[in-house]
């Protein structure tokens, strides 16, 4: 009987796309627009949610207040108003794609919150684009 | 080849969370505002799924006209515009917590719907805090 | 050359439709469910408007985090999981409509923000009902 | 470690629910106004959703770039501003439902999308019901 | 000191842009894919604003469940789920844009309020063109 | 009798707010975060408005393809991922505040589009924080 508890959350980022081992020829042909040498930025929306049991004593599965301020200590502080490629720096490892920033965001979180619970990511790039991690079943 | 049809339904209520085997102290230590006496509310938004094969004759999984009308007459009715707390009897027992309200819409919604279709509610308590029963299988 | 500069917050609040000067009788016949004597409750989405000219040396009209967190100390300290009836002073004779919340609020924020700038008050109490003061000119 | 990635896209479109094999009395009264003779119509909105592994190499699961073109040019240029009793060939045996729609695109996009990712579609024909194909797994 | 009073609604229909005294050619150079002869459709979101004073007696410039009414039974019963070009009388006359539309729905709601009120319009025909009627004074 | 017209767009840019007659001190002490200096970015979203009369031969005020050709051509072919400090010409004396944005893509936009259409522009940094200019007469 297990429920799943979501909060949703935002930061404001640039980034661009950009593979360090190849040339900037290869980068502007595969990547676009998104690779431009200058950074562009999104609104990222990002949904964590929780699956665990409720708790009997709180109706609570998880405290929105208290995944709230994880969210905000871990992610936000971390993400929010910067560069990715050049302020964070799991990214100067890996490319920022919405893809690896929700693996990121995972990592980050699975390490804050007990092992009872499940965690998926799902983040927003633009309205119109977002992932998911780890991929729903179907 | 199955198909999830999703039928979205609203109410406005009161509610606060307390536990009544707490007193008000500790109350009001652990849920903090939520648990002000004198009650607070919100726009519940539900999306009501349910996965079944489709009826070759209307291209239907369930008609949402229906589906409409099951969740007027049994949660609408029931729950909108009133105070969870002190009108519900559900949560006399129950805290009204998002987790519980779901549950509880479940538990209903499962005894008017054939048991050929699973059900899933998710349950928006504002548009950054949500819940899904039964939890999605990662 | 003058610019509107917006800024959205959230609080969410329990309330009644009730005329203390009416029996319960006629409230509950002009009012309906939002009569009901153990209220209900919205998560009310408030947008507040500044119009000004720019101030040349920041490229802004106002700061949106000085707007923000005047919003958050006048309005939503005041009003957020409150119960607008029972727990807010300016609702003890105003009846707590989206009309009468709007206005209250508006009333609050003029005294915090310099005369040289309009304001408007946008008030959502569901996604489908809302309010605007003063009225926009046709 | 598999990512969902997603992209979202729109097309207006007329259609009808109507049983070729039920007579008009039938069909009205089982669809009611979906049933209309004239047709009516809906801004449906559409999420295709693929699950694969990340590339090292682009940090992409899918190039929404190609995904979007691939919607472009397979679900948009045919259901986009169309009848779809009437213009598309696949709802003259199948009732346009929004489940039968969601099956279709499904089947057209099985088609130009690699099988090592899975896909899913959800489909809005309003913002208050909508489908998923294949279903989800509770 | 006027309050504006906003209520939304929604109708889903088909139409055509055609011009009925242009050959098909002209038509279709002129107005494109809108002009296709089977028709397409919108799911078309409406907001009707009502500017007026307030009632002190019940805090509402105008009660919304009758304002819910009047959309229901002049605008929604009219409009919903049909062909705007086949089945409503002034569109055999007036091309049904959303212009058109709007300027119709505000001279049928003008017949039904009172005069105390000013009354604006707003038509979504997709989420992203939108038309406002009559315009709102810069 | 006139009717506004309005189209959304979108683009994604990176910007920071840094006055460059005043020193990287000054800068963060006013404006915080915004200031950063390998910038951050966001997801605008753009509402462009026309007010103008109907032309009886299309029912139009204003063509709504055309509209979006412009907005594309001038705006986001200029503006979406591109830095706006350092990619264009106009934020390099103007600070890229939302309010600098708006004006500078309504004098784009003024240039482009025939007198006797009124123009509006709206435009939102984030869900949150948006700006209209010119404003609005209260």
């Amino acid at each position: 009987m297990k429920v799943t508890v979501c909060r949703e959350a935002h930061f404001n980022a640039a980034h661009r796309i950009y593979n360090t081992s190849w040339d900037d020829e290869k980068n502007a042909r595969v990547f676009g627009l998104c690779s431009l040498p200058n950074f562009h930025g999104h609104n990222y929306d990002l949904i964590v949610k929780l699956t665990g049991e409720i708790n009997p004593d709180t109706g609570y599965v998880f405290d929105m207040k208290v995944l709230k301020d994880i969210i905000e200590a871990q992610i936000i502080q971390r993400y929010d108003h910067r560069n990715l490629n050049l302020d964070v720096p799991e990214f100067s490892e890996r490319i920022p794609s919405a893809e690896n920033i929700a693996i990121s965001i995972w990592e980050i979180l699975r390490k804050e919150i007990s092992q009872e619970y499940q965690i998926q990511v799902v983040l927003y790039e633009t309205p119109r684009n977002f992932v998911e991690y780890p991929a729903t079943h179907l």
